[in-house]
């Protein structure tokens, strides 16, 4: 049988097991180094012999010390390495230095919905945003007899969502950290595939004012905000009617919203992974970050975001940032949510899941470095505190939890209009308001999960393709996808997830 | 015209306007007392002549200072009286004393449910437990389906309900927080009226073992648990298909059940306010104080909840504990909590809403007195914190947050299988699991929301009943919709709101 193990840099010693069913005991692998027990496929090998305290080194990076003598050809697990101090933030210093020329790409471009402020749509929904929890049964209800009986009416309009979110009320709305909440509900009413048309339902004796969640250039709220206390409504049956009426208004001009060509710079890609395994530094993320490059060198936008996975890592992308404010701003986020987790007595290592350790991934130095590669190689132009929305076109750390839904709603309220998410443990995620396009890190997964990945990036371990081949094959999907001409396989199986508020602020 | 002001004891220097549309300046009141202003229904008028720093009293308590010279007639709101500090817990001891017998109540039944473990159901529900986020496009996708495909054939069920919530994964599963979420998923799905018929659906690479949520005694996690990742599902026809055969077995077993005659005892009354105004005070929580007293003494179980609104009337509660225990235990759940808020820059003053202001309620204080009033009079036989199962009957403490979501779904949690809540400025509030009574705190919002409130407790305010005569009414419906004889304004619409977690840990 043929064993195929990967390194990633020549300083590594350790590799990880390609094999799909792992490898035996007695197998040999690279020059001649024999397994000294069976090891599953995503783990490690010893490929020297640790003495204790020894330093395992991945993607030429220490991902941890040996706190046992390790033989060459031993199973590598997260119970025989011991976890690294995260690099100290004091410790990274700055140096502007000439940043790698970004080779321009023209030509490329997709269908998508144009708006007014300059951003696309890559669909046409008409959301509903809430201003509490309260009204969120009113509005589900609502949105069944919108999709039932005035959707058919308008179709130009893809889809009717509402924004239910356990905020608005209950909650310390003066605290400081109230701002994050906040400012994701305002921003995600500007989501680019909301076509301007925003419309909220409000109760009317909330904390959060709904005026509150209106773009500042909005003074007239006639037109988008409804309170269902509003004394004109007699019972139950006329806020129906009241919404039904106020829905009508906003699909008549969403429907006359019509695809156009629009250039790739258009594009607003959220990549984010979930369930990851060792092969997802391999495959789905290097996969996922070339055509992120490819994205920014259209003049498109790309987010990366999940702070503990991006912590470990923070001094390989410092030396990234397009200023020394940028470099400053990567390093803030890191240490507010360092300051977070402290106060809840936890820090960066609550991050990895039973399902990274049993996918190989044995702490989160090793998962951070894989992580951090579908950022791509491109210089980072600006960070974005939760909640808030792009500045700038270009390479974006958008500053989130790693929590798969809080990170795909902080993104969506920075703008994002299309999700780019790589798995390796499989993951049935997606999301009404943008496509979620699906990455397998091993195709393993993605032939067992053949209705629900969208792209396997398994090939890539095997040699049989490479990371630019397949990179470009993504970015080409993503364009068919924003397009309308290709579905993503939540939406053919209509399974969406409720987005969730990051609320870093106390209950009441 | 006729001008109707109330007063609540003898002490008191400040009376409500109940008079629907306010009182005009010039009106008279009570013993002369002319108005200097017009007063809003709900609003307290100046009984006397203040100097500034004087005692504001309602309830007999002092619900502030005034911070300015007031004339007798004025109206006196939030801006004018200062908030008083809030009772130092340190300074409540408890003395054990002789407990007003509780007169026993015979006779009363309700048709439930009855459960193995001896509680009983008000409706009988097919649960669908999750163990995160992730799976819950894939429950919403089912319980549709469920509901058309198999829930005709087992009329003995009345619905199925997905506990989709944001918690399993991307959170700090070891910091000391944690335990409050997770208890709380775990016991939700032992409440009374999903009849022990426990059903998971995990990912399977989640943080949150689905393991963790079966009760202690059950070892067999057989025909409970179903993984989405299980190798065995070739995608997500066979999930769905998987999914259907395991509620199918479960529906079969709930089908069994029959409504049976139940003592009141088994009922688990969960009291709650939301959307207060003055008349909460004044009508819909006496009258729901008066029937939690009925319940109590028929050997049932009520609870009331709400730290926030309960910490400023501590001092009238630790009287009431059972046991120095109990008081203890009280005083704890105030000082966690208000520890909690500090941590996030915030104090229990952040609790009241623009709406409660809107209201009459001028702060904390004053809400709190009127809160703490529906849990009627009898002793306090245990504290529950937060996610935690009762261990008794009578009235229990149940201390949660007071966000109307965040207490309905602990109070599920312990055990909870009848909501009653108070509202005064309305809210569609509902929930799928057990039926929600809404009582109004006025007639006002109760003619206008006609086919959203189950219970006006306005006429209390003009003497047309009293608060004895309503407490019987509604402790004779809390009967009837336990039963299933009544159905409540929400489970006919059909609306319901979705649970929501407390989870004072960090995400990561
Ligand atoms: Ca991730
Ligand atoms: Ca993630
Ligand atoms: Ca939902
Ligand atoms: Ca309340
Ligand atoms: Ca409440």
């Amino acid at each position: 049988m043929q064993t195929i193990v990967i390194k990633t840099t020549p300083e590594d010693n350790v590799a990880i097991v390609a094999n799909p069913s792992g490898l035996d005991r007695g197998a040999v692998v690279l020059n001649g180094i024999v397994l000294q027990e069976p090891i599953p496929m995503g783990h490690k090998v010893a490929l020297k012999a640790f003495q204790e305290g020894d330093e395992v080194i991945r993607y030429g990076q220490v991902i941890g010390f040996a706190n046992q003598l390790i033989r060459e050809g031993s199973w590598i697990n997260e119970r025989i390495i011991s976890l690294p101090q995260p690099p100290n933030l004091e410790d990274i210093p700055y140096v502007q230095r000439s940043l790698p020329e970004i080779e321009p790409l023209e030509g490329y471009t997709f269908q998508g919905y144009k708006n007014q402020d300059g951003s696309a749509g890559t669909k046409n929904v008409l959301g509903i945003t809430t201003s509490v929890q309260c009204v969120a049964g009113i509005t589900d209800f609502i949105c069944q007899k919108i999709k039932r009986e005035l959707l058919p009416l308008y179709p130009n309009v893809d889809d009717v969502v509402a924004f239910n979110h356990s905020y608005g009320c209950g909650i310390a709305i003066d605290a400081p950290a109230a701002i994050v909440p906040i400012r994701t509900i305002q921003h995600i009413a500007q989501n680019p595939n909301f076509g301007g048309e925003i419309m909220i339902i409000g109760l009317g004796c909330e904390k959060l004012r709904p005026e509150r969640l209106l773009p500042a250039d909005q003074n007239s709220a006639d037109s988008s905000i409804l309170y269902l206390q509003d004394e004109a409504f007699e019972g139950f049956g006329d806020m129906v009617d009241g919404i039904m009426q106020l829905a009508e208004k906003h699909l008549q001009k969403l429907n006359q919203r019509k695809r156009t060509t629009c250039p790739a710079s258009d594009l607003v890609v959220g990549m984010q992974c979930g369930g990851s395994d060792a092969f997802s530094g391999l495959t789905g993320n290097p996969v996922s970050g070339f055509a992120a490059d490819l994205i920014v060198r259209t003049g498109g936008t790309v987010f990366f975001s999940e702070v503990t996975e991006v912590r470990d890592a923070i001094h390989l992308l410092v030396p990234r940032a397009v200023d020394a404010n940028v470099a400053q701003a990567l390093k803030d986020e890191m240490a507010w949510y360092d300051a977070y987790l402290q106060q809840g007595r936890a820090d960066r290592s609550a991050n990895t899941t039973p399902g990274n350790k049993g996918g190989g991934l044995s702490n989160i130095v090793e998962k951070a470095l894989g992580s951090v590669v579908k950022s791509g190689t491109s210089p980072i132009v600006d960070v974005i505190s939760p909640g808030e929305k792009i500045r700038k076109k270009g390479l974006n750390f958008v500053a989130t939890p790693a929590s798969d839904f809080v990170c795909g709603t902080l993104q969506l309220a920075a703008g994002m209009n299309m999700h780019v998410f790589i798995t390796g443990r499989g993951t049935p995620y997606g999301l009404a308001m943008v496509p979620v396009l699906k990455v397998s890190s091993n195709s393993k997964l993605a032939n067992r999960w053949h209705d629900l990945i969208d792209f396997d990036a398994g090939p890539v371990a095997f040699g049989t393709k490479t990371i630019e081949e397949m990179g470009w094959e993504l970015f080409h999907l993503i364009l068919d996808v924003a397009s309308g001409t290709k579905k993503v396989a939540t939406d053919k199986l209509g399974i969406h997830n409720d987005l969730v508020l990051f609320n870093p602020g106390p209950l009441t």
